[in-house]
């Protein structure tokens, strides 16, 4: 997939500095780079390094041009163009379109084109996967999921029926989508709990990613969405009646608890917990580890920390207030 | 499954006003009901919305007697009534009895009466699997596994040898049951840890619910045990040697250490942190990411919140006096 | 595997006091030990009640010379003999070499001498796999993936092309290893994320362990690695390029953010956060639910505890201060 500088600018929209017939093959970090290599440099900080190094050329802002002794690609935002430029030289795996002998696949089950099914899977009755999909091994598609085109399921996920993918979603290795709510009614006399129905669907927009071993619950008795674009990292837990807006980030290890919102654009990091009934507005940040009670609405812009979940400012003024006392009583 | 409303009052135990005659097939949220559904109303704030929705008829309670223009169902208990008549009329999922032709299992296994074996799924020497129980595609159950009757054990989820399940277990996709826990003894002189014999067992009482990817260790030279009635969700660690009681229940996330114990009736919320050799006592409710430090008693009724966890009042004036602290210091 | 006490201490190193040729075929705590087992006691307040109970013999310190009623077993280290007597008396699984008729390993694959791959695993071209590795049921390897020799890979773990394992790894069900790391890049404009390359690779060493359900990703454009002899818990995430040393121990549901390092021999309790850029230097001891903020050294001997992680002494301090302050305000 090797190609020259020319024709990446020509794609990703940059400008080159130097010998434009200079090709490149992989893109590397600059610490490792070897001929063939594209690197970047967003600071003119590490452009020395970057210009030491072996790569063959390097992407970088305006403030590279000048720099002598490679050829350079000039950008405006050269982390974007970079990750382009992986995309371009190292597309999307291309398997092989069929169906393992060692699959599974109910006669009712429609796969479009080009489809890929590894061995291992089980696909249920009523299925749909769209073209170009590519169904892991061992992924078992319960009756009746409907997933859409250019979709990478990674192996041993779990798809539990009512749920629907969109296109060119990308799920890792033992998520499990769809699986039932944790919704229980105690008995009042015996303190026993009977199940509440979970029953509901679950839809995952277009573009969305999802992590190892993250889960995500179907609705009790509508849908669980999760918006088009959204990030989800690994060890989420997504809890039935959630909405999550598009371009949503969702750091590791993170949970959100039952009926709650995340608007657009929304960032949480990892280890947060959201509590059942919240809603997040468009512009807040979650910062690692904090939580938000259960019923509250986080509103404005801006970083959130601790538990429960305050504006940064306050929340380090709270901090540094408790250190000084700490030390006051030695 | 339709039914109507007389059918269903008799067997969960409610009032009817209005036409007993109607039919009703589904449970429904009152957002989403269309004709033929049923919903519920726990307050006379939400009778309005449901007497104008599309549901056939409402479950309510004392408060809704008078009110005009849908048949009434009228309970004392109207999420418990709505919770059985979900059962009532979506009862568990029939599967076809039979091992699937590409399911693996031991010649020595011994499967009851009923019991349906999914694609994929491995069970090995000795194992018994008792009448009426479902086995999703992909399982794997090692060696001298037990699993009760009427069990619904998910895809993919995998039962370490040892381990027995009760009656009417589920476990959902990717649960994996009777681990080796985690200990070991640290060579003074290398540094080295060398692994602590992990060859307990793990009894998983009858009615008992776990999430999708929970981890439920064995005893390290004894059992791992889970009581009756409880009921686990996503992601959950449970460590080695820990003693659950009956009609627990645990959120997300929520992680217990090594030979610590939970009486009966405990609630515990999600992502909280329980150290080693704890005991939580019958009553107390662990409010969503506290933590309760190595060796703790956790004693009397109420909510403890906060790592350490204390008892919530004392929990909240702490916070309220360093908000306080933290905005005098602007 | 029942062995002689004189036997046993032969090969770890104790001196025995009484009837050496005692045989014993187990070990036992002390509360469960019947005819046959071996138990041992750390200090000597249990002493009393292990020679009161149905062990055949008791492993303990110097402090239980001259008790009488059983025949000792006399160590250093109490703990470490017994973990040592119990691997003796109890080996690793032998499992029956051979490829299960229902696996389906590529042409290319190379399998070393008394490999044992069970049902349904799937292991893609270029494979190697050392001598005298397990392969559960349903694992997946995918194409390239490297597994040293004495490896247990437990069921449905699932491994990605650029992960290598050292010998002697022992990876337990449901572990996803060398998954995509979890980075992006904002498009300015749109608010939309594009994918940076997670194309690096995943190193894990010699006699490493790793629990259900954790995951670790690959690095983004290089490796990340983990060193030998290190512990990883249940349902721990690790994400791009972390480097961790040998000897680390990582407890229940913590999670290290990308580019972290935690050097040889540091101790992290569960549920803790690791920033990313973050450094935790050898002699840490990072208490349960810490959290370290981005790019923060963690520097010194001793324990550190709370968010953000500080010496466990000014933390309780701090602790005792709120505490103090909250009482007050009554």
């Amino acid at each position: 997939m090797a190609k020259s500088l020319r024709q990446i600018a020509e794609v990703v929209g940059g400008r080159v500095v130097g010998d434009g017939a200079t090709v490149v093959a992989r893109v590397a970090s600059v610490e490792s780079a070897r001929v063939g290599d594209l690197v970047f440099v967003e600071r003119s900080g590490g452009l020395e390094r970057a210009l030491a190094g072996a790569a063959s050329a390097v992407i970088a802002g305006e403030f590279a041009v000048g720099a002598a002794g490679k050829p350079l690609m000039i950008v405006a935002e050269p982390r974007l163009a970079f990750a382009r430029v992986g995309a371009l030289l190292r597309p999307r795996v291309a398997r092989m379109a069929g169906i393992h002998a060692a699959a599974v696949v109910a006669a009712s089950a429609r796969m479009g084109e080009g489809v890929c099914v590894d061995a291992g899977a089980v696909i249920g009755e009523e299925v749909v996967v769209g073209a170009g999909s590519w169904i892991g091994a061992g992924v078992v598609l319960a009756p009746g999921v409907v997933v859409g085109g250019d979709c990478d399921v990674y192996p041993r996920v779990v798809v539990y029926s009512g749920t629907s993918l969109g296109d060119r979603v990308t799920v890792h290795a033992g998520a499990v989508l769809g699986s039932d709510g944790f919704g229980y009614v105690r008995e009042g006399k015996t303190g026993r709990y009977e199940k509440f129905p979970q029953i509901g669907t679950l839809r995952i927009g277009d573009d969305v990613e999802i992590g190892a071993n993250a889960t995500v619950d179907r609705g009790a008795l509508d849908a669980t969405v999760i918006g088009r674009g959204t990030k989800i990292d690994n060890l989420v837990h997504v809890g039935h009646n959630v909405q999550i807006g598009e371009d949503v980030v969702i750091a590791a290890q993170t949970g959100i608890s039952g009926s709650s919102v995340l608007e657009t654009g929304v960032v949480v990091a990892g280890q947060v917990g959201i509590g059942d009934h919240v809603r997040v507005e468009t512009g807040a940040i979650l910062g690692a580890q904090c939580g938000v009670p259960s019923k509250k609405v986080i509103r404005g812009k801006g970083v959130f920390w601790g538990t429960p979940a305050r504006p940064l400012a306050g929340y380090l003024r709270e901090l540094a207030v408790v250190a000084r006392l700490g030390k006051r009583r030695d």
